[in-house]
C-alpha cells in the first residue's frame, strides 16, 4: 500500500463532505486489497480500503437536514442503495436486491467509476448513509463499531439474543470481542471460544463468562447441544461442524466471517436435532444508528491500538498474525505528515 | 438381505402387537442395511429394517386406550423416547435428547437387544408411539407417510409454508414427491428441480406448478434470490450452493436427505443476503398423526409400486438407480409364501 492521490466530488444537495478523523482496519481491508475475494468481488486497482469511519462534517450540500459543519458523523460499509426494493423499504439496504453502493471497491452512482474508502483525508457521501455520532464519544474506539460492531449487533438482535439465553462467541478478534461486549451487554449467558490459551483473560474481561479452547476435546463435549445461538467471527478456515454440533435443537449458528474456502457441512449435524446453519452481513443504517446509541448509551467501544497511516502494511502482517488487541484504527491526522 | 427368524415380545400392559400389512422401503433402510452410516449410527446385525409401517392389531396389553383387536395401526421411525426431557416434552420425541429408540437398529428399552423393523410378519411397539389409520385409508399407499411424509410435512409445516410463498422442492424421489404434494397442499407456489427432464411431467402431475432442470444454468439462474423456502430431499452429493442461492432475504433451506460426504457451504451464500441453511428430521407422534389425520382428509397418498418381499434385493438395486416411481412398498402377505 502507498500514498496517491484521489478527488472527492463537491457535496451535491444531499451530501455531506466529512474531514476523516480516524478509519478502522477491518479484514475486509485486507481480503480486498489483495483481491482474495477475486471470484465474488473482484477488485478494482487502485484501491482505497476503509468502511469504519469516523469523523467531522465540514461542509454540508444545501438540502441536508441531520448535519451541519462541525458535527461528528461515521460512514459504514455502504454509500448508497437502490432505496426502493423490499429490503431497502425494510431498512435493510446492506441486502439491497440491486446491491448497495459499498464504501470501497463500489461503483459510485454519481460519477460511474469505483467508491474510495476510508483511508484517506476526506469523504463525501449522501446525508442517509451517514451517521451521527455522539459528542461525547472516544472516536477512535467507536470508529470499528462501523463495520465490527454492527456486523455483530445486528445478527445478535435478529435472532433475539437476551437472558436466560445460552450464547457463544468464536473467535476473540475485531468481530469477536465486539460479539463478547453485545452478547454479555444483552443478557446472555456468553462463551467464548478461542484457539488461544492466552486469550482465556481477556476474553473474561471482555465479558465472558466462560472461555473455551477449542482445541480442548473434552471441555467441546462438554457443551454440545447446549447452546442457543452461536455467532462465529472466524474469517479463516475452520472446522464449523465442532460448532454446529453445539447448537440444541432450534439453535443456530450464525457466520459473520467470510472464510474463503467452502465449509464443508456434516448433514446429521443439521437433521438431529434440527439446526440452522445462518449468515448475516453488517446491518441497516437506521440499525447502525441504533448500535451507536445504544454503545453511547451503556459506554460500550472497540479495544483498539492506534496506528499512522505510515504502518499500514506492517498492520495487516500483523493482523494476519492474530497480533492486535483488538482493532486497529488509524489515526488519519498521520496522513498529513 | 435374506429370510431369518426373530421373536417379539408378548405384549406388556400398554404395547399393541401389529400384524404388518405393508412396509415401505425407505432409502435408509438400505443406508442402513449396508452400514453406510457406520460413523453416526453403526449397523448391529442381523439387520431388520423398516420403518413406514401399516398393519392390523391383533392383541393389546391390559392397559391399551387407543386401541383394540382389528383396528388398522401404523409405526413410523420411532418405537420408543425418554418422554421427560425438554425435547420429549414438547411432542418432539424425535429429538430426545437421550436419543429416540428407533424402530430398527435402536436399543429396545424392555430387552436391551436391538430393534428390528417392519421387514418383518409382526411388530409389538407401545401405544404412546402409535399411529391411527383411517379405515377408509388405501394401506400400500399410507405406509410411505411413516417416514416419506412425515419427513417432508414437518418441516414445511414448522417454517411455515403457505400461501403467497415460493417454495423449491429439489429431488423427485420418495421423500420428493411427498414434498411437491404437501407444499401445494398447504397452498405455496411450488417449483420442483430434478435433474431428469424426463420427471417434467411427472413433476406437475403430482403438484409443481414449475419444474426447472437443475442442470440448465440459465433456469437456475432466472430464479436466484427468489424462494422464501427451498425443502431440499436429496441424499446423494449434490452442489448446496446452487440451491442457497435460490434463497431470498431470510430463505431457508432445509435439508431432510442425508448425504454421506459433508456438503461444502461458501460463506457468502449464506451473508448476503441473510440466508439460513437448515435441517429437520421426521417428526414427533402428535405431528405425525396430524400429518395422517391431514392425509386422510385430504385425500393424500404416496404413489406406490407394491412388491413382494422376495423382491426387495431387486428394489434395493433399482432404488439406487432412481427407478422408482416413488416408492417400494413391500406387501406383507408375500412373507408367508
Amino acid at each position: 500500500m502507498a500514498p496517491h492521490a484521489i478527488t472527492r466530488r463537491a457535496p451535491l444537495a444531499t451530501d455531506v463532505e466529512i474531514d476523516v478523523l480516524y478509519c478502522g482496519v477491518c479484514h475486509s481491508d485486507l481480503h480486498q486489497a489483495r483481491d482474495e475475494w477475486h471470484e465474488f468481488a473482484p477488485t478494482a486497482y487502485p484501491c482505497v480500503p476503509g468502511h469504519e469511519i469516523v469523523g467531522r462534517v465540514t461542509k454540508v450540500g444545501k438540502d441536508v437536514k441531520k448535519f451541519k459543519a462541525g458535527d461528528y458523523a461515521a460512514v459504514g460499509c455502504m454509500v448508497d442503495s437502490c432505496r426502493t426494493c423490499p429490503s431497502c423499504t425494510r431498512g435493510l439496504e446492506q441486502y439491497c436486491v440491486h446491491f448497495p453502493t459499498f464504501t470501497y471497491n463500489g461503483q459510485d452512482k454519481h460519477s460511474g467509476s469505483v467508491t474510495y474508502g476510508g483511508y484517506s483525508e476526506r469523504i463525501v457521501v449522501d446525508e442517509a448513509f451517514t451517521l451521527k455520532v455522539s459528542e461525547t464519544a472516544n472516536l477512535a474506539a467507536t470508529a470499528p463499531l462501523l463495520c465490527a460492531g454492527i456486523t455483530t449487533y445486528s445478527p445478535l438482535r435478529h435472532w433475539g439474543v437476551g437472558p436466560g439465553q445460552k450464547v457463544g462467541i468464536v473467535g476473540l478478534g475485531g468481530l469477536g470481542h465486539m460479539g463478547v461486549k453485545f452478547a454479555r451487554a444483552f443478557g446472555a449467558h456468553v462463551v467464548l471460544f478461542t484457539t488461544s490459551p492466552s486469550k482465556i483473560e481477556d476474553g473474561k474481561r471482555l465479558g465472558a463468562h466462560e472461555v473455551v479452547v477449542s482445541k480442548d476435546a473434552g471441555a467441546m463435549k462438554a457443551h454440545a447441544s447446549s447452546f442457543d445461538f452461536v455467532l462465529d467471527a472466524v474469517s479463516a478456515d475452520h472446522d464449523i461442524n465442532a460448532y454446529l454440533s453445539l447448537l440444541k435443537l432450534d439453535g443456530t449458528l450464525c457466520l459473520v466471517g467470510a472464510p474463503e474456502k467452502p465449509l464443508p457441512v456434516a448433514a446429521f449435524n443439521l437433521l438431529l436435532p434440527r439446526r440452522s446453519f445462518a449468515g448475516s452481513g453488517i446491518g441497516g443504517v437506521a440499525e447502525t444508528q441504533e448500535m451507536l446509541d445504544f454503545c453511547a448509551e451503556r459506554g460500550i467501544a472497540s479495544d483498539v491500538e492506534v496506528i499512522p497511516i505510515q504502518k499500514i502494511n506492517e498492520a495487516y502482517d500483523r493482523l494476519l498474525k492474530g497480533d492486535v488487541k483488538y482493532r486497529f484504527v488509524i489515526d488519519m491526522a498521520s496522513i498529513k505528515q
